[in-house]
Formats: C-alpha cells, sequence, structure tokens
C-alpha cells in the first residue's frame, strides 16, 4: 500500500493516475463531500457526495480513513482497497496527512510519501493557473501547505514534483526498494532453512 | 554508505565491483589477513597483509570495522570511507555480517544490504566451481551462510543475485529511494519555510 500525500497543487492526483495508468497500480479512488473542480468527473477523480451520505459511511465502517481537509470531508472507501491487496496488487491511496498517519498506525507496512512542488513559489504559481478557485480558498490552501511541512518527517519519503515523469520514476524505485524489505520476503528465505 | 554483505559465493565481490565500474559509486577495498584466491590482486580485490599489520592498524584506530570470519580477519581502511563520504560521494562496502552491524551502530545513515544467491543449491555449486578452496573451507562456509539467515531480519534489505545486471539495478533503486528519505532532503525542505 503506497499513500500519496502532499498540498493541492504538488500535481498529486496526476501522478497517481499515472502509476496507475503506466505502472499498474491499483488507484483507490476516494470520497469526498467537496464540490467537483471544472473537468473532474465522479468515479474518476473522486466519488462525490454529500455529508449525509458521508456521515453514515464513516458510521457503517466502510471507510479506511476519513478526515476533514480545507472546510471538505475525504474518506477512502474500505472495501476496494482490502480486496486489490488481497490479489497481492500494489494499492496507491491519495490521502491528505491526518489521514495518511491514520491509515499507518493501523498498516504500518504502508508506505508514505509526500510529494511537494519544487518550491513555494512554484505552488503558488500552480494554484493561480488552475483558476478553478477564488483566491480566499487558494490563500487556505497555501497556509495549510506551510503547516504541513514540518509533519513530512512522519513520511518514509519526500517526492519534488518537478516533472511528472520523474516522480513517477521516483515512486516506482521506492516500491522497488520497499519490496525489497526483509520482513517481505519471507517466502524468498525458506529457501535457506536447513 | 552502502553496505553489501552476504555469504561467501552470493557474488556480493563482483556486483560491488559493478556499482562501482557501472554505477559511479566509491568502492572501499578492504584489508584481510586471507590467502589470495587465484586470481585475485592485492590493491584491487583486497589489501592482503599479515596479521601482525592488521592488529597495528586496528590499535592504531585506522579500521573503520574489523572482524574475524571463518578463520581470516577483515576490516574497513577509516580514511578512504570518510574522505568519500565528504566529497558527496557514495561509498560501497563489501562487509561481513558482524562488521556491518559495527558499522549501522556507529553510522545509523548506513544502509546495509543483504545479497543472497537464489538457492542453498545454488550457493552450494557456486562455492565448488569456484575451486579455489578445499571442501573443509566450502563446508564452513556453507555452515556459517545458514547461521546468517536469521540476521538478514536486522539488514534494510535482501536482494538476491540471480543476475548480476539485476542485482545491480536493485541495489541502485535501493539507493535512489533512500536518497529521497525526509532526513535526508532538508535542503529541499528550506524551499519551504514561510
Amino acid at each position: 500500500m503506497v499513500i500519496i500525500s502532499g498540498p493541492s497543487g504538488s500535481g498529486k492526483g496526476t501522478v497517481v493516475k499515472e502509476l496507475d495508468a503506466a505502472k499498474g497500480y491499483s488507484r483507490s479512488i476516494s470520497v469526498t463531500t467537496r464540490t467537483p473542480r471544472i473537468g473532474e468527473a465522479h468515479g474518476r477523480d473522486y466519488f462525490f457526495t454529500t455529508p449525509e451520505i458521508f456521515t453514515r459511511m464513516r458510521e457503517e465502517n466502510q471507510l479506511l480513513e476519513h478526515a476533514l481537509y480545507v472546510g471538505n470531508f475525504y474518506g477512502t472507501p474500505r472495501r476496494y482497497v482490502e480486496e486489490q491487496i488481497q490479489q497481492g496488487r500494489i494499492v496507491v491511496l491519495e490521502i491528505e496527512v491526518q489521514g495518511a498517519l491514520q491509515v499507518k498506525e493501523k498498516f504500518p507496512e504502508a508506505v508514505l510519501v509526500f510529494l511537494m512542488p519544487p518550491t513555494l513559489g512554484e505552488l503558488s504559481n500552480r494554484l493561480n493557473k488552475r483558476a478553478t478557485e477564488d483566491a480566499v480558498t487558494i490563500d487556505a490552501r497555501l497556509k495549510r501547505a506551510l503547516e504541513e511541512v514540518p509533519l513530512i518527517n512522519a513520511y518514509d519519503y519526500l517526492v519534488i514534483n518537478d516533472k511528472v515523469e520523474g516522480a513517477v520514476a521516483k515512486i516506482d524505485a521506492i516500491v522497488a526498494a520497499e519490496r525489497l524489505r526483509p520482513r517481505r520476503c519471507t517466502e524468498e528465505l525458506t529457501h535457506f532453512t536447513a
């Protein structure tokens, strides 16, 4: 299980889609009460839902994690993730910081990756270029990004997203390396018992 | 600092030389009291020396680590490693298990990789094919390999050396991933202070 976090404008959505499309990872689609941005589609980018339905899902333990982030709820549907892992697939999840740390506590094997644009100026540029949100929301997102910097130390890896292909290659190297952890190689080690 | 351990016959010598030649890592050459094998050269494979000189180097604190392994002393000259690290280079060291754990204790940032042939049968084949040692030594090496299996859990990564290029690529992915640890990215993070 690979969890990608990062401020809005870090490009995590694009990177996660590319990991799914080009590298064959299973992308988990989050559920959110946020309003769809222009170009976003239900069931592709998010499952968009109402606060009422979100609350019910949470109460029925259908969510692996959930959090309030810049005024909206976000959550990860549990069933899809569990099914994919059971099939031995690599699941990639896009989760904000609070939720990511919740998942790491429940699943210590999860690999946490923090995605960052190269500089704060670049982050601001990207948010402004997107032009799907008003100035107040953009300011809130920038402020939030700065607040999250100290939390990066709780992450396993930090990837600077300069170019999408570069970031995807780095995450793929991380996954390749993590598969070589001795605790994940119990099968290989059975060849070496006397 | 990348430390490669593994039983004789795991191919660690070849892999370490390839990391130096093809990937630009700085290979640290160990000092040993072992007799050179056919084809081995002083200053290329090892610095071959006498027990007396080895003991003096150890007493003068010229060794980063040292250990007795299957009847011979092995050690890592300290100065070369320190110089290369100071120049920001990746140093790759071939060290047996005891010595590797000594180094990890002194340098927690060191990355420990355990190299294994695919199976125990393959290990035995490789040692017999080498034909540079007598049957008693080969048996001692196989026995030692089995004893070391439980210690693999103290290592950061386990790489099965099926083909040299494959093992080299895996170790290179490990190094790429390890460079993305947040504690190694303090410079990138300075772009994100308010």
